[in-house]
C-alpha cells in the first residue's frame, strides 16, 4: 500500500480500479514520398476525422456543461480550419516531398514555440490548442491507438500526468468515479473541471503515475488531497466509511434546499450564485440559491465573430430573468479588456493588462457597446427583479458616466413606448482599492455593493493572481483585506445600502465566519458552495462573529486569522 | 506672430533664433553590386565611424549627466557590435550581391518590425535603439549631411519632431537656450532631459515643426506652455520681464539653499532628494536638499553583464554617504523585476509585471544577491547616517524575513570583526495599499515609512502608470489616495516614526499643501524641486493646511480637492 499526497482539487471519496490516461508516442519521422497528392489527401482524411469528432466533443460539452466550457472546442475547430496552419503544412508536403504527419509536425511546432516565446498568457494558451489539435490529427495520421477517456465503460479513477480541456469533456461521469493527476493546483483547470462536475479529485501528487499501474486498487480522498494506490482492506473499510459520512453530509445539505439562510441567533443572510450563461440558472435554483448575485455577461460576447445583436442580449437576460421567478439578479455589464480578449474588437496589446482598458474603463469610451447591453438589459427589466452593477468602477466620476448613459437610454426606451422597469437597482463592484478607501462617498449614490475579492485582494497586495511566483501574497484573510472589506459594508450600512460579494472568497468556509462577523447581506459563490455554506451558517452565531471578526481585524498576519477561524472550529 | 500651446515640460524661458532639427530622408534603394568586398568593406568603414562617434557620445553623457543617462549609448554600442545584426547584413551584401545600405535597412527592419510586434515594452525600446543605430549608420553609408545638434555654435532654439536620446545628448547647454517639440508629453524621454539640463521647454505642440522656419524669432515658455514664432516686440519685451522676474525668481530660491525648511508658523519638515548615482550627490548639495530621500540603488545593477561585486557596491554607498557629510541617506534595497530588466538574470517574462516577482519579492527569493546587497550597505554604514529601506513591502511576514537576513549579515561582519554603524535606521517604502491599511502593525516593527507614491496611486487606482489609456486615473489628489496617505501617518506618528514621501508627488506644488496638512515630516524629489518648495512651505501655515487637508478627505473627487488648493493660492 502507498499513500500519496497532492492538493485536494474536488471534494469527495472515490474508491475503484485505476485507469491510466497516458498520451502516446507522438514522435514523428521524416520520409521521403513520391506521390505527394497522395500524402495530402492523407492529411484531408485526418483533418476530416479530427473536425467530426471535435464537434461531436463540441456538442457534448455544449450539452452538459455550458457554452463557456465548449469554447475551446470551438477554438480548437478553428485552428483545424486555419489556412495559415494548412496551407503551409500542404505546401511542405508538395515542395519538399515530405510526409503529411513531418510537415505537419514541423509547422506546428514553429507556430507553436513562437507563440510561447511571447510574454502573453493568452498566447501561451493558444500554444497549447496547437498542441492539443496537433495531437488529434496525429493520432488520426499515425494511426495510433488512443484510448480516449470517452471509451471507459466500467467504474474507473483516471490517473494521469495532466488532464487536456479534450480529456476532461471526454469524462463520463457515469463511469469515472475520481482521478488524481501528477501537476496542477486548486485553480489550474482539470480542479475547476472536476468541481463543475462533482468528480471527487486531487491534483498535483507529482508522482502517482510512476507508483500506479492499470487495474490497481485506488482510493482519491478529495477532501484531504490523499492518494492510496492497492490500500489494505482496513483502509478501504476506514473510507468507505468515510465516503458514507460525506454522503450523509451531502444528503443533510440537500434538506437545506428550500431553506431560508440563517444564523444560530437568527440573523437572515442571502446566498446567491454566481452563473455564466443561462443554462447555469438550473444548478442554481437546484442548489437552493436565494438568487443570482453576479451574471457574467462576456461569455455572449465570446465565441462569435461580432458584437451580439441587443436582441440576442435581451433574450439572454430575459431567459435568466423568468427562470429566476422573481428572485434577484444582479447583471454585470461587460467586463472585457485586459486578459479577456475579444477577436473582433482588436484591442490593443497592454504591458499589463489588469491595470488596463478593461470593464467601464472600455465601456464609456465605447459607448455604442456599452449602450447596446443598457437597452437589452432595461428592456429585459420588465421579466424579473433586476439590479445591474457596474465593474472596475475605480472613481465617483466614472459611475456617474456610467449611471447617466443608462439614464439616457432608459428615457429613450420610454420615449419609444417600450416599457422599463421602475425597480432597478443600481449597483457597482468593489474591486479597487480606491473604491473601497472612498465607499462612504460612493454608497451616497448607490443602491448596493458587491465586493469583488479576486480583483480586489490582486490589486490590494498588487499581486497578479495569476502569476505562480507571487501566489503567496494572494491571500484573502490578509486584515488589510478584512478591513477594507469592513470599511465598505459600515459605509453602506451607514447609509441603509446593501452589500454583497461576488469573489471566490464568498463562498469559502474559512471566510464564511468573518464575513458573516463582519455585517456580509449578500454571499454570491458558485452553485455548488451554496448547500455547504448554508449549513455552516446555521450553525453560526453572528453576535460571536462580530467579536471574531473584531479580532481579526487587529490581527498582524494572514496566518494569524487562519488560526483564529480554526479555533472556533476546534 | 503665431502662438502655439503644448504642454509645458521644463520650466523658464527663452527667447532666440530657430534651429530646425531635422533628420535627413534615409530611404534606400537597392543596386546590384559586382564586387561585394568592396561593399563590405564600405559597411566596415561606417560601423567604425558610428563607433567612434557614439564612444564620443557616451562620454560626454557620462561626464555631463552621468551613468544613467550614458547607459542608452552602452546599449547601441551593443547593437553596433552585435553579430546577430552585422553577420546576416554581410551575408546579404556577398550572397545576394546587393549595396550596403539596402543590406542593412532591410535587416534591421526585420529586427525593428520583430520587436515591435512583441508585447513588450522593453522590447519596444529596443526596436527605437536599434533605429537610431541603423539611421547612425546610414548616414555614413549615404553621406548624409545632418547637422547634429552638437555642431550648433550660436544662442538657438532647437526646434523638433521629438528628440531621440542621441539628440538631446549632443545639446550643447551653452548653445542651446531652448527647445519646442511637435510631439511627446510631461514625461517622455525629451522632457526628462530638459528639466535634467535645466533647459525651458514646450512638448507636444503638434505643428511647431510646420509653422515655423530656420532663423525665425522664437520664444519657448516653459512656465505656461507657449511657444510664440515671430512675436512683436511687444510680446518680446513682455516676455524679456517674464524671464526677468523668473531669474529673480529663480535667485530668490538659491538664497534658500542654506536655509532649514520651515513653515510660516514655525513647524519644520525635511526636504530631501531622489538619487539614482554618486555622481546625483552635487546636484543635491547644490539644491540645498537636507538629505537623500530615496537612493536607486538598481542603476548600480544595470548596464553591466553580471551583478555588481560587494566591492563594487560598497565603494558607491560610502562615496553617498561621504559626500552627504552625517546628512541622512535613504537607501532603497534593490528594485528590479517586472518591467525592470537585466539581462544576465533571466527572470521569467510575466502578464502583468506591475504585479509581479519584482524587488524584495525576488530579493526574498534570490537571497545570494539580497545578501550581497545588505553586506555592502552594513559595510557602508560606518562612513555616514545610513538609512535602510525594502520596497514592495506587502505584509509583515515579507519585512520580518527581509530584516532576519540583514540582522544574520550583521552579525557574520561582527563576527568577521568588520565594523558596522549600531544607529542603522530600517525602513519600508509604502507603495502596496495593503500596506497602507495595516500600517498601525508595521509601525510597531519598523523605524520609517516613505510613501512610494507611483506605485501606491497605481495599485490604489489598478491602472498602469505607463499605459495612456487608463492615464486619467493616474490621480494623486484622489481623496482614497490621500485618506490612505493619512492612515500611514497617523499610524506611524502613534508610534513615534516619521513618515517619508519619495514618489513624483512629494514635489508637486498642487500636492504640499496637502501633505503638510496630513503631517508628513520629510518630501523627498528631484534635487530642483528642493528650493520652490522651500520657497511655497515658507508661506504655508501648517494649522492651516491641516484644516485644508481634513476638508480634502471629505471631498468626492480628485477635481474637487485640485480646486480646493487652488483656492488658497487665490
Amino acid at each position: 500500500m502507498l499513500k500519496i499526497s497532492g492538493i485536494a482539487a474536488s471534494a469527495g471519496i472515490a474508491i475503484a480500479r485505476a485507469f491510466i490516461l497516458e498520451h502516446p508516442d507522438y514522435s514523428v519521422e521524416k520520409r521521403s514520398v513520391e506521390d505527394t497528392q497522395a500524402e495530402v489527401s492523407k492529411l484531408d482524411a485526418a483533418l476530416a476525422q479530427s473536425q467530426s469528432e471535435l464537434e461531436a466533443i463540441k456538442e457534448r460539452t455544449l450539452q452538459e456543461l455550458g457554452e463557456k466550457k465548449a469554447e475551446i472546442f470551438a477554438s480548437h475547430l478553428l485552428i483545424l480550419n486555419d489556412p495559415e496552419l494548412i496551407d503551409p503544412v500542404k505546401a511542405m508536403i508538395t515542395n519538399e516531398k515530405v510526409n503529411a504527419e513531418f510537415a505537419l509536425n514541423e509547422t506546428a511546432n514553429q507556430f507553436i514555440s513562437m507563440f510561447e516565446n511571447m510574454k502573453s498568457a493568452y498566447l501561451q494558451e493558444r500554444a497549447a490548442d496547437m498542441r492539443d489539435v496537433t495531437k488529434r490529427i496525429l493520432n488520426h495520421l499515425l494511426g495510433l491507438k488512443f484510448m480516449s477517456p470517452a471509451e471507459i465503460s466500467e467504474e474507473t479513477i483516471v490517473l494521469a500526468e495532466d488532464l487536456t480541456p479534450s480529456d476532461t469533456a471526454q469524462l463520463n461521469r457515469q463511469y469515472v468515479k475520481g482521478f488524481a493527476t501528477n501537476i496542477g493546483g486548486r485553480t489550474s483547470h482539470s480542479a475547476i473541471m472536476a468541481r463543475s462536475l462533482e468528480i471527487p479529485a486531487v491534483v498535483g501528487t507529482k508522482e502517482v503515475l510512476s507508483q500506479a499501474k492499470s487495474g490497481d486498487l485506488i482510493i482519491v480522498d478529495g477532501l484531504d488531497g490523499n492518494v492510496f494506490i492497492n490500500p489494505s482492506d482496513d483502509i478501504v473499510a476506514e473510507y468507505r466509511k468515510k465516503q458514507e459520512a460525506y454522503d450523509l453530509q451531502i444528503a443533510e445539505w440537500r434538506k437545506l434546499r428550500d431553506e431560508e439562510t440563517v444564523s444560530k441567533d437568527g440573523v437572515h443572510v442571502e446566498l446567491a450564485a454566481n452563473i455564466g450563461t443561462p443554462n447555469d440558472v438550473a444548478g442554481v435554483l437546484d442548489n437552493g440559491g436565494e438568487g443570482v448575485g453576479l451574471y457574467r455577461t462576456e461569455f455572449l460576447y465570446m465565441g462569435r465573430d461580432k458584437l451580439p445583436s441587443e436582441d440576442v442580449q435581451y433574450n439572454a437576460y430575459k431567459t435568466v430573468l423568468e427562470k429566476m421567478e422573481g428572485k434577484p439578479v444582479v447583471v454585470r455589464t461587460l467586463d472585457i479588456g485586459g486578459d479577456k480578449e475579444l477577436s473582433y474588437l482588436q484591442l490593443p496589446k497592454e504591458m499589463n493588462p489588469f491595470l488596463g482598458f478593461r470593464a467601464v474603463r472600455l465601456c464609456l469610451d465605447r459607448q455604442d457597446i456599452f449602450r447596446t447591453q443598457l437597452r437589452a438589459l432595461l428592456r429585459a427589466s420588465v421579466h424579473g427583479n433586476l439590479r445591474i452593477m457596474f465593474p472596475m468602477i475605480a472613481t465617483l466620476g466614472e459611475f456617474r458616466e456610467a449611471k447617466a448613459l443608462l439614464l439616457e437610454e432608459k428615457e429613450k426606451l420610454a420615449a419609444e413606448g417600450t416599457p422599463v422597469s421602475e425597480d432597478i437597482q443600481l449597483g457597482i463592484m468593489v474591486e479597487i482599492p480606491s473604491t473601497a478607501v472612498l465607499a462612504d462617498q460612493f454608497a451616497k449614490e448607490v443602491d448596493f455593493f458587491s465586493i469583488g475579492t479576486n480583483d480586489l485582494i490582486q490589486y490590494t497586495m498588487a499581486a497578479d493572481r495569476m502569476n505562480e511566483r507571487v501566489s503567496y501574497l494572494y491571500q484573502p484573510y490578509n486584515p488589510a483585506i478584512l478591513r477594507l472589506v469592513k470599511m465598505v459594508i459600515d459605509a453602506a450600512h451607514r447609509e441603509g445600502r446593501w452589500v454583497g460579494m461576488c469573489g471566490e472568497m464568498a463562498g469559502d468556509q474559512t471566510a464564511i465566519p468573518l464575513l458573516l462577523g463582519l455585517g456580509l447581506d449578500e454571499f454570491s459563490m458558485s452553485a455548488t458552495s451554496i448547500l455547504p455554506a448554508r449549513s455552516l451558517i446555521s450553525k453560526l452565531s453572528r453576535t460571536d462573529m462580530e467579536s471574531l471578526a473584531a479580532k481579526a481585524l487587529e490581527m498582524q498576519t494572514a496566518e494569524q486569522v487562519v488560526e483564529l477561524v480554526q479555533s472556533i472550529e476546534a
